[in-house]
């Protein structure tokens, strides 16, 4: 396969849509090739580069990928369970590749996922970002230098206010982490909540910090502190582009490989 | 009065003490003139200047006010509330001001305090840092002009990891004053742990987070964020310094008052 | 007029005018009535919620103010300084408020500009952010209450790796409000870069910190900083949003206006 | 040799020194052992635990290592290089260790210091804090996974404002560990200093920015952004503790090792 693989895009006027368009675009090893859209409408036949917002780039929104088998080789997903399984059959039988994004899969959808290991090569993760699986690698390193020596370890996060759940599951990925690595579990060491007179800090708890405001996309940070100092890893999302950009890298990566199910440790290469 | 009043220090040998003395000497109006430490300790005799780490000033640390009365005319007490009342009555009858940091006073202490109001002229605050009390004033400001348009509020604080209580009282004052300026109560509309599904954040809350860590002084940040924009007013307590150097402030400010009880709003002229 | 002003985007289809079309669907107080795409865009006639990512709203981007000129009140312009001459000479023609957002007009177009004060109710501002705006507000009081009480006065800002000055026109306002309040200035106080042996920091000195980095919108913080604590008061963009929104909440306040050039300190009740 | 060294502290009445017997006392697998202080100094037979404000030890100040030659089995001195040479000697002659974070050796001190590396078990690193040496060792990570895949780097330093060079010699450290990781070096893509129109960032370039105030001890973050996302590696230090802290985790270390000449990498277990 050629070293610039050709990418479609689900639900390319959607907003996550969009934002795999341009990210496609700008990576130099990858060609934006086809996007698909919503049966009726109003968007199809627009070019997808005017809909980004990039200016023309020749390649129109079309409504299903039977149109456009022939144009493409890695399809990215971000959109519901019901289509990505269906999408998941036609890379099946048609040879594609395929980036999966998409969350809140059940048990079941799941398992119908994982069936397609054998058959397809696909990349499955909750989170893309290529930042986040950085960080959680750091984590590991600085909890195990640090961990039994008295640093105290807390985890703030920030999210919009449309959020629902706290703290947010990357921040508790995060904790989870630094636990495992210092023979701890969240389980018993986690502090999700201090007020009124909570007494001072317990030597081994992994506190969290949750606010929610505002448009914030999602900023982590995980700090080490002791009497003199303080580490902080911080990992900031600006926009969907770190997902999206995530997403194109996978799909660069997955072009090259055999059918089977990898996550984005495999795309990084840390695992 | 002299432009550059004479400061006795209380407890001059503890650490609040020391910074009392590093912050006299600092500051061009003020003069460091004595220092009381405990009967029987090893310090008594010893330079105020080489027990701060300054280098030798001349002042040695004493056992009682009565050996400098001729010496000061502010005392300033960061002490506990018995000694503080004893200094009180000395600075009445020998016609002293007084700064007092002293916190902890129950009810009937705190009468006994007030009934001093017209024979000394004092400066009673909880929180002697200039930049608090600014933020404050700031805070009331910007709640003014970005309450009601759509803004989230949020307060994030950060203590060492043996403060006993959550939040801290500068992040509920914080709070109360924001929640003021817009006709909310912290009672009302304060949120101090959010948890699981919480559910998305409403319009008016104002949320609290708490990070317990290493030996973080103490520092406060109010954030204002809309969809596009955040304001964040932050205050960093390095070091006792803060603190002292508000004393000497309101030492200096206290030196050319009628007697009556006065906070760090009149001495910064915020009132 | 009604307190519901119809507003019409200019470049709807550009990356501000779907911003534009966002903000105003947002607030209440206001409603989208045009937009306005180039002769000849793949886009004409599409729906400028579906544009905007927000689903359909019934208002079709067309290609003339002439065409809309019945149904709008306020028209809000982000393009470029000939276009906006042009839509000026329209509202003056038709009695329509403006909210001008464009930038690089040179003096003969700044003058031309001016010249419609008396025929047109215009909001001019090159950033409309209202937490910008707020922020010069709080930056005047806190150098008044700090500036000369040895606070150490620092600028630091970051944008993008496309931005091509240094440091920021932002930036050098924020600068130029607390040296005014201070009776300095950057010419005379403004240290832009430090570099090898540079000796310690001068009392009065205002110094600017700059980093260009990734997709940042635009971050700018003032410390003042002495010893024992620090005051910071940052602004973050976090998208074009924080001007959409600006203009949109300076269109509401135009449409009630008689003729006359205001900025955003007018619009904030700052003036 | 027992696991819980004695340690003697040279220069135990200086701040550095205080900072020393606090760290001292409060890691469990050390023990205060013995200090001195110049001859003269009005704190002689003064107790190190009141001096340092943590309340009596039991341990006083005396004058030459020489009276606590049978007390003691490492030294820490953060002194001057002459003292430091002299203490070396003491070491080798009695068979005591030594962890040295004096600075400003020139080419003939360090000969000599290095000298005793046959015979005397020494620590010798300019900066011994614990959180800046794990730091660098993260960025080495970071900077390889990320460091080619289109992420701008930038360097934030803060310090006090007597720091008489910029940036600060750890800030440098900090550029030249992600520099050689990426094959590129300060000297041809440093960028120290950005003024006026100096057009968009270049791809390899690595930014840095120096803020000058108050009493920062030392903060630096190395950011690596790009579009929609940030990772930030933060170390701050709060006070000498942090410098303290690490000189007795390796007065820990070096207990135990045979002569030769170490540093903070071997100690942590990360070189």
């Amino acid at each position: 396969m050629s070293a610039s693989p050709r990418i479609a895009v689900m639900g390319a006027a959607g907003r996550m849509g969009r934002t795999l368009v341009a990210a496609a675009e700008q990576q130099a090893d990858a060609r934006l090739a086809a996007g698909i859209v919503a049966e009726g409408s109003s968007l199809v036949g627009a070019d997808l580069g005017e809909l980004a917002g990039l200016g023309k780039l020749g390649v129109v929104a079309t409504t299903s990928l039977e149109k456009v088998a022939d144009e493409f080789d890695v399809l990215i997903d971000f959109t519901n369970p019901a289509t990505t399984l269906a999408n998941l059959a036609f890379c099946a039988a048609h040879d594609k590749r395929i980036v999966i994004g998409t969350t809140g899969l059940d048990d079941a959808q799941l398992a119908e996922l994982d069936g397609f290991r054998d058959r397809v090569a696909m990349v499955f993760a909750p989170n893309m970002s290529v930042g986040v699986n950085l960080t959680l690698n750091l984590l590991k390193t600085a909890a195990a230098a640090l961990g039994d020596e008295g640093y105290d370890i807390e985890v703030i996060e920030a999210h919009h206010r449309h959020k629902v759940d706290a703290p947010s599951g990357t921040a508790l990925k995060m904790g989870d982490v630094v636990a495992e690595s210092l023979g701890r579990t969240l389980k018993e060491h986690g502090v999700f909540a201090r007020e009124g007179q909570c007494g001072p800090r317990s030597e081994k708890e992994i506190g969290f910090a949750t606010v929610r405001a505002g448009d914030i996309v999602g900023e982590h940070t995980v700090m080490f502190a002791t009497e003199g100092e303080r580490i902080e890893i911080t990992h900031k999302a600006s926009s969907r582009m770190t997902f999206a950009r995530g997403a194109v890298r996978a799909a660069r990566w997955v072009a090259e490989r055999e059918a089977g199910r990898y996550d984005m440790q495999d795309v990084l290469g840390l695992n």
